[in-house]
């Protein structure tokens, strides 16, 4: 597109009729949003945290020293801001390493092989150390397996191949039909023989990137655990071709993954006292864990620093809330959520007040609304203030889940909201190499920053 | 985000209800719009047609081989969906040609010379074989030439360094609040005795990638024209603190670009004639041209297989509109708009009757909505087909400027209509060498299509 000197101008007029109209009837809700958004746009820090924890720090994953060295970065950034109180919150977390590369091929023939990219999955046993080779056989999801039965998967390795449905605008809902597979496959195969499973990656896009994620054995006895990869959706496309010529194929992979003992790790907070009511706690955050393979910044740096600067927004503007308004950088949402369930715990031991809770751990990308679970009334509320989210292309207020992290902390009367991001990228990113912050736009991130504030800013001036 | 088992039970339970409510009350509208996204996140053919154009043709610069090989390749393909009628309309257009790649530096002190990355804008002359090489000088934009006057100005470079206002949410308002530098800056500094102008990249990120686009000399006797160059956003800093620093710099910069005689080129047009009114005419489009440093896959690739693809989605869903809807690609936007003024010179000769034209030239993003350029009672009568869209996440549907190929077709009663994507990253991409094919998401393409195809569809089924 081209714009020439013409249009130029007469946008230009428009532009400051525009400007003349709102400066007459701006109301003191309008200017703070609007100042918010500017700063956030121009000067906001969020991106620059997050190149920090991306490039310097990188993959974050529970119990790693990148963890570790992310706690210390994101506390000291906090204590520079000049808020009232940041503290580390101590939790035991899980730390499970994926070790040396995993390796995987199948064989149609014997001695022609095909390489494909894997991945364990996070919490997954090894394989022996020779590795799993085995008849492969596909099952488009857990339901198959009882069809098929143990005459057909005893001693094989079970390739869950069910895609995300392509059809969902809301690609979050394409990706919870299909995460059982990833998530209980290994379980569930066990029962009936399995070797191993193989799941197909969770990414709408065809390309060579394993996903990872976490999986559950529940309590299933160690003895019995199974090994689980994932497979590229090229790699799943490839494999699946070739079973249809010939399902006799055997597939081979090895993986020395291991979980260790629990680790001390910690929840970064920081908080403003509220000046008015400051009992009433707004909790706002994202987790600081990300997976190993690429370095997280959607995934959820990104929801980490526009925490931060819904303080460091609110600092910069002179607002001072009359409600505590509480950033959280949980640790260990990936693998555990014991960051998440240990602030609940903590907060009930002491009796906390907690009105509203947002997290935002969906990517870094073009802001479009939130999601609220909440009572009807306190819904409506809410919706009043959607107009003044237009100017800014947000627009999407609607009930729904609001995210795992803030999760325990819900109970009645309380709001709890998730950020919402446009949805269409995330999967092509998420728990992959390729989660890195090259495909974090530094406008869509601060945007997201500046929408989060807005909403803290208003839950903070009208309460509930 | 990760999400567990029991999650995704609880989601597949409410996805069934909301399926079975929505089946009970879908609308026959509803059910076409539903097919028609559906289709283009399945099997749609856009994303293929423009890795076509961008990675087997590139950059398609008017008058060049490549702009006759889109030419080519775009016919074959509208040929290849069986619709009514594919043909070439011939036009005129102005060849220029960048020459070998421009070279600039600034020179602090006498042989302390730093490189900077520029590139010559559209249209410009070349400077003498041996380079310009003067004292340059900084302003904010044209206004301030009159200021400094012939005194400070002759004899010198001028560098246009207003940047884009990074507190717009809508970037296109930034770049029409810039872009007069580029457009007329050579103008209007040679009239002060300047030797060059080096104007700021349209672009909101800081990057090494200069931008190119279109200026003009008015009716500027050859003999008076200077040469004009882009430079890139993170040149143009260095340049302005190194200036600061000394104001007495001298700049140096070469580029051996040439305007030749007009080529015959051609819009490329397709129509499935309407079965009930074929002489209401609807026109759906985007340019076929791009410039040169990039393949144009946003600019404007995207919007040529947006417009395909609405031919498309109506083959295979069907759909066989009333009236004739008919796809024009059109030649030559960028760099003299001779495409979108041929076709509505034919059109009028022809005494053709267009209802509506609709424009896709904003990059391949998430769809947002679209501008609408007509009258108030029209406008009202499509704001009634918003909730059609909120499935989909289109949510924007304002008055205002619909496209420049479609400008010429516009008379009193016609309907006028801009699709508007996301436009946080427009222009980090914009008329630079990274407007690449990699840069493009699938689905963010392939839902503008589908947007696209709806409201054509409705159009076609209401007319206005």
């Amino acid at each position: 597109m081209k714009n020439n000197y013409k249009v130029s101008n007469k946008l230009a007029v428009l532009f400051i009729i525009a400007c003349l109209s709102v400066g007459r009837s701006q109301s003191k809700d309008e200017v703070q949003i609007k100042k918010m958004y500017d700063l956030a746009l121009t000067e906001g820090k969020g991106y620059d945290w997050l190149n920090y924890l991306s490039n310097q720090i990188g993959g974050r994953l529970s119990g790693s020293v990148q963890a570790q060295q992310a706690v210390d970065y994101t506390k000291a950034q906090l204590d520079s801001l000049g808020v009232d109180k940041v503290w580390l919150q101590p939790v035991m977390v899980p730390k499970w390493v994926r070790g040396t590369p995993e390796f995987a091929y199948f064989e149609t023939t014997p001695g022609s092989t095909t390489n494909v990219a894997i991945c364990a999955l996070g919490g997954s046993v090894a394989t022996p150390s020779t590795g799993v080779k085995a008849k492969i056989i596909e099952v488009d999801g857990i339901e198959q397996l009882s069809t098929l039965g143990k005459d057909q998967i005893e001693g094989k390795i079970v390739f869950f191949n069910r895609p995300m449905d392509a059809t969902q605008i809301n690609t979050f809902t394409a990706y919870s039909g299909c995460v059982d597979q990833r998530y209980a496959g290994a379980l569930e195969a066990s029962k009936y023989g399995a070797l191993g499973v193989i799941v197909r990656s969770m990414n709408l896009r065809l390309d060579n990137y394993p996903h990872t994620g976490s999986m559950s054995y529940g309590d299933q006895p160690e003895s019995e655990r199974i090994p689980a990869a994932a497979i590229s959706t090229n790699g799943a496309e490839l494999l699946s071709t070739s079973l249809k010529l010939n399902p006799d194929i055997n597939f081979y992979f090895k993986q020395n993954c291991k979980l260790f003992k629990d680790v001390e790790s910690y929840n970064v907070i920081a908080e403003i006292k509220g000046s008015e009511k400051p009992d009433e706690i707004i909790v706002v955050g994202g987790h600081l864990d990300s997976w190993d393979l690429g370095d997280g910044s959607h995934d959820d740096g990104a929801g980490c620093v526009q925490s931060m600067e819904v303080l460091n927004l609110f600092k910069k503007t002179g607002y001072k809330p009359k409600r505590t308004v509480r950033v959280v950088l949980f640790m260990n949402e990936e693998n555990g959520l014991r960051g998440g369930n240990k602030y609940a715990e903590v907060a009930i031991s002491k009796n906390e007040r907690h009105i509203f809770a947002l997290e935002s751990d969906s990517g870094g990308f073009t802001p479009r609304g939130f999601t609220f679970d909440s009572s009807q009334e306190d819904f409506e509320k809410v919706l009043a203030w959607k107009n003044l989210f237009k100017p800014y292309l947000v627009h999407y207020f609607e009930k729904g889940f609001a995210g795992a992290d803030i999760g325990p902390l819900k109970k009645d009367g309380m709001v709890m909201a998730g950020l919402r991001p446009d949805s269409q990228r995330y999967f092509d990113h998420h728990h992959a190499e390729n989660d890195t912050f090259e495909h974090v736009n530094r406008r869509e991130l601060q945007l997201g920053a500046a929408t989060m504030a807005s909403l803290v800013y208003l839950v903070d001036s009208n309460g509930f």
